[in-house]
């Protein structure tokens, strides 16, 4: 659906275009102002994505979350990225959320319930960062 | 907090450093392997980011993305950056989450509530687009 977008062939509200990424608003905001920014060249999610498409993508969402920021009155701004399924990715085209969040709840639907309190096991996490450390350090001995 | 982490003076999970960014554990994971990933330098957010430390920290995140769903088994991943109180940034150094995904939800505390079925305003949106538009093509003018 979003290489329609690309095309033409599917119509969107358009943000912004350059050579090699378009924004569009998503049309399930969940919060005024929800919109999203895509590579033109079809990649299906972050694992995906060649490095210059993620660059050039994550660019012109900061550059279009200061213009929101500004022309809309938030008060902050999430990006979100979603890759597979189980991270809620619904459309296999990369794409990245620019949520501009507001004081104003009624602006403002999307809850991210990153309420502290959860128990952490530092043993745990400690554990996870061994793990993927060794083999980030193999992946670099490879490049 | 996290500038102290960048010196040394604060303990992390480290997972990966390179010469401008620094990766390590989230101290309390929305989901099992959860992480952040830092630019040294100091920015307090996205809006303040230069684009060189953005990329750079965003292609990190991709690289650590990669090995975190094969060495963890997980089935997804989100990125995630949250900008400013309301949108429940805590610590103002930039971050940007890095969370995989599972279909276990014992592993995968994280809810993200993006159900389908708000209701949306189709012309609220596309004034919404044109705005941003508007404003975007003003600033392109003036880069």
């Amino acid at each position: 659906m979003f290489c329609g977008i690309v095309t033409g062939a599917v119509p969107c509200a358009k943000v912004a275009e350059d050579a090699t990424t378009l924004a569009f608003m998503d049309i399930d905001p969940g919060a005024d102002g929800h919109l999203l920014v895509i590579p033109k060249q079809h990649s299906a999610d972050l694992i995906d994505i060649p490095a210059d498409a993620l660059a050039a993508t994550v660019l012109a969402a900061q550059r279009i979350a200061r213009v929101a920021l500004s022309e809309l009155d938030a008060d902050g701004v999430n990006l979100l990225q979603c890759s597979g399924a189980e991270a809620w990715q619904t459309v296999f085209h990369f794409h990245l959320h620019v949520i501009p969040r507001y004081r104003d709840r009624a602006k403002d639907r999307l809850e991210l319930p990153f309420e502290p309190g959860h128990p952490a096991d530092a043993a745990a996490i400690a554990e996870r960062a061994r793990v993927l450390a060794a083999a980030l350090e193999t992946t670099s001995l490879e490049a």
